[in-house]
């Protein structure tokens, strides 16, 4: 079974805004067994829509369509359905009492222009919207599917859920999508690309997509199968392949963050850790705490930009940084172990480098990056030079240093820490 | 003069990724006065791409293609390309010699299936590729321009400056694009959308796209014309309006950040800021220092997520987070205080709030944030109340947060300060 999907709306036309949208509706549709084909954009422009339509009538089974059910002139979508399909436009006085209502609960009147959010093609099913003024349509023709959604994320999302996920899965086959979201670092995607090629060739039934980031690579395997069993014991042997071939570099099978899996850790372990961070600013601090509770084991941290702060802060000797330099060794190992000591976290976690694009030199070039680790037997320290801008150097360094953190767990489970 | 773009790749039909490139290529088109009709993406599929390569060829005036150059089988642009014209694939020893060259500078043969790349279709133009082996094309059919493009981001965007806009600027049309990029913080998008109505009206010759994040409006003005001065003319009035209606609401006429704004007054003014977070956990301090040479105004910052830290490290009194919480008034006034003094610096700011989803009580509910600022005459403080999700609360807060900097000097200014 197969679709298309055509994002309605000139706004996304512009330099300013991609359809977002199809990323959810694709991952529903897959969830349902439906393949997406081929994807549109077109603007507010009835002749450009309706062609859209047509191509996608005369390919897929399900046409889905998000955006253009506003209640303004530039709003076509209701109109071009019903005049591609010759089916008359009537209006439904329930929708329009809803949308009647909403306004009165906002204490504003209905703009005259709203009624035709309520105009219906003959034979369509009316999709509540309890988000919005926007009702979504559900049509059927020589049996094929059009699904008429709002463009907000929001609306479009729940009405889904809602009403177009059990619709769906009355028609939908048995031949279904199975995935894992594979999560890796430590490497690069070269080196990921040549461990793991034999593995591609091996499993011809799977479908990859890789994503790769700075610090980061996802592999998502994909297999489409009508037998759920056979599916989950490939991806499981996929999956044991994919350890094998990346070792510990690959961090997650279910698609968790490294700052998840770092969460995970602490808890379980029951440990506490601080950050002392400079070129990365912030960034370690924001990651960690952006996991709901974070308090049980992020105490705090330090942005130590400047030299006196470093040692304000986390008392790096003022001698050190004087003859070693800001960024060095030294200095990581001095920052962890001292943010340790002055939190009392039973982990330390320093980085100090040169993110650019000025301050380096021939000895000390822009994407060097050290990255200090502290427990109570005193800290370690290791050396990074990574490539790119600012914002690519900040945020390898924040991985990495996350990535230092997950792995002193891995060793220490080991026996090795 | 009118485009459309094809993306070709079924990565790009997964869940998992945008056409991100089309952002770019629509900047770049638009600025040469080409208006972007229509994009499509489909995956590495002969029917589907050669589909809609006919309706392009049939619409528009140019017809931009990325992706789909790859040395395997899966990419299939240039030979759906050839077929669909007419025209031969030759062999360009030329090319072949460049992509030989390139794997000797990294010590590997090149594989068979890379003569693929050296494969360009009779009458074409090859762009060149510095950054990767697939070269790009460039075709003219019946007045059409036809360009192919690699996928790979950084490889598209080099080619098309160097190779493709001065080519499309011999054929642009005198009809341009002017845009102005207006940035809106305080006020809700209803707000905003209420305040700027009857300027959309009476600018009828503009388009405008309206992008709402979180604490942030984007409104981009889009004046099409063939006499530049008039279209600045027309754009300048516009902005005036905007100013009018939005007050100090607006913070940039020209796209820039909010941090890049308090990072230009805090220059200026030779002044220095330090940071205390608590729910926002490092953004603040993460934002600012993403500006090249921030570490001119910025000395630091620290996360208190702790109690103890929070008189740690900027002297909270404990018996006020005792009495009033660690979420309060108090506390971030003396959080602002504490910082600023602590550190030395001109302006200490300040964040205590419940980011969610946990914490929450009635009386101090989820979204509850107050923010401090303080300079040598003391510490202010704002309570803000914000809907949404943690990661919502915390870019919220952010925002607001350096906007309250951002006012400092407005005020200051106007001697209000």
């Amino acid at each position: 079974m197969n679709a298309e999907i055509i994002a309605v709306g000139s706004e996304l036309l512009t330099p300013y805004r991609l359809d977002t949208n199809s990323l959810l509706l694709t991952a529903e549709l897959n969830q349902l067994g439906i393949r997406v084909m081929r994807k549109t954009v077109v603007g507010d422009n009835r002749q450009e829509l309706r062609e859209a339509l047509e191509h996608a009538l005369s390919h897929a089974d399900v046409v889905v369509c998000s955006g253009g059910l506003g209640p303004t002139e530039d709003d076509l979508t209701r109109e071009t359905v019903a005049e591609l399909l010759g089916r008359k436009l009537q209006r439904n006085e329930e929708i329009l009492r809803g949308i009647q209502e909403r306004f009165r609960k906002f204490g504003r009147a209905m703009p005259e222009t709203n009624v035709r959010q309520a105009m219906v093609p003959e034979g369509a099913d009316v999709l509540d919207n309890p988000r919005g003024t926007a009702p979504g349509l559900w049509l059927e023709t020589n049996g094929r599917f059009i699904v008429l959604l709002p463009g907000p994320p929001n609306e479009l999302k729940a009405m889904f859920e809602n009403e177009v996920r059990q619709r769906l899965a009355r028609h939908a086959p048995k031949r279904r999508l199975y995935t894992r979201d594979l999560r890796v670092t430590g490497m690069s995607e070269s080196d990921a690309d040549h461990r793991v090629a034999s593995i591609y060739k091996k499993y011809a039934e799977a479908e990859h997509t890789i994503l790769a980031g700075p610090g980061e690579i996802q592999i998502h395997p994909r297999v489409w199968s009508d037998d759920p069993a056979a599916a989950e014991r490939i991806l499981n042997d996929l999956v044991k392949s994919f350890e094998l071939a990346l070792g510990e570099n690959l961090f997650s099978t279910t698609g968790q963050t490294i700052e998840e899996v770092v969460a995970d850790e602490l808890t379980q372990h029951r440990a506490t850790i601080a950050t002392a961070e400079s070129c990365t600013g912030g960034l370690i601090a924001a990651r960690l705490t952006n996991i709901p509770g974070s308090s049980t084991y992020f105490l705090g941290g330090v942005v130590c930009y400047s030299n006196d702060l470093k040692t304000a802060w986390t008392r790096v000797p003022p001698e050190i940084i004087e003859s070693k330099g800001a960024v060095s060794s030294e200095v990581a190992l001095a920052l962890a172990d001292g943010i340790r000591k002055s939190t009392g976290a039973l982990l330390g976690l320093s980085v100090t480098g040169i993110a650019g694009p000025g301050g380096g030199t021939a000895e000390k070039p822009v994407g060097l990056v050290h990255i200090g680790l502290a427990d109570e037997k005193g800290p370690k320290e290791r050396a990074f030079r990574f490539p790119g801008d600012r914002e690519r150097i900040r945020t390898q360094a924040t991985n990495a240093a996350l990535d230092m953190v997950r792995r002193y767990f891995l060793y220490a489970a080991r026996g090795k820490g």
